[in-house]
């Protein structure tokens, strides 16, 4: 069977599914799920987010210009899913899903504890598109739990059950590992497999 | 062990990695690996693609505005990261990699027709930001391979071994599905887990 031709869509897979804090400056403590999140430069190391006016942690974000963005295991899956779903309009969600308010070193917003790794953001600037307002935002700071690092002091959430992925609607872990960056022009065949 | 504070840097994972083709208008046919990829609005479906400016597709998105962006199977892997270590400068990376440039219903840059799902891409505005440039573009069409949907319609790659995610400089593809959005609020506990 051939190629089928759809309108335009948001189908991009995988993406990543955070927990963005938002708080500080008068605002109380709040998070919203984000999956329209992304890396956009190297160096400065930023990122962008896009949020709809209409969400209740909108008026913080542009007031603040300050967040965190929680990469959760996805053995969080669930509490991200539920503060997807709620507004915190309505409950507490740092309250309601046992989840607890970490300092930034460099932002008023709160981070997540039980997150293992958490990227301080600081807005640079707000562009307005559609349905949706971006973020685009420097990390200026990243806080990871020390049990995930390596002897060798590098991050490796992979063998604790991976970080969460998000795709068409759907909410994955991540699986076997493939390789690493040009595992493909190695001399030794076959790149290392590891689950 | 508590948190240990880093410098900011791009550690939000996972990610996609993606295959962007450019071409037409005078520009031969050429693929670039992108992980700094995101999607950015849902009404109008707008994604970031960033791109240093020495990279030789470089003036091929600022002339032609086009771009397909080609999601790849996790079995991909290998031609994926191979477009990412070479450059279209010494390279025929279609030719090399045995792959097939699909015409675009709206757009002259080729799509990848092994790839399940193609995103046809016009840029609206590039945004220069440090060592990356940020194209930001409207996905004008979809383009999929039919053998991946479901009876109901439904594009459903994650039945196939899955898309490519990209988590800390490794390949993984997506494992366990853990739910969908909403799950955590369906009044039958337990979301239902699908391999």
């Amino acid at each position: 069977m051939g190629k089928l031709i759809w309108p335009g869509s948001t189908q991009l897979a995988p993406l990543p599914a955070v927990l963005v804090g938002t708080g500080g400056n008068g605002f109380a403590n709040n998070l919203i799920t984000v999956a329209w999140v992304g890396i956009v430069c190297s160096d400065p190391a930023m990122l962008s987010i896009s949020v709809r006016p209409e969400r209740f942690s909108y008026k913080a974000l542009v007031e603040t210009k300050e967040f965190s963005v929680n990469v959760p295991l996805a053995s969080q899956a669930a509490s991200v899913d539920w503060c997807g779903v709620k507004s915190g309009r309505d409950v507490d969600k740092f309250a309601q899903q046992h989840l607890t308010a970490l300092a930034g070193s460099q932002i008023e917003a709160p981070l997540v504890a039980e997150c293992p790794l958490n990227l301080e953001c600081k807005v640079k600037e707000i562009i307005h598109l559609g349905s949706h307002d971006m973020f685009l935002a420097e990390i200026v700071a990243v806080q990871v739990s020390g049990e995930f690092l390596t002897e060798s002091g590098r991050l490796d959430l992979e063998r604790c059950g991976g970080v969460l992925g998000y795709a068409h609607g759907h909410y994955f872990d991540l699986g076997k590992c493939i390789g690493h960056f040009g595992f493909s022009v190695r001399k030794k065949p076959g790149a290392k497999i590891r689950k």
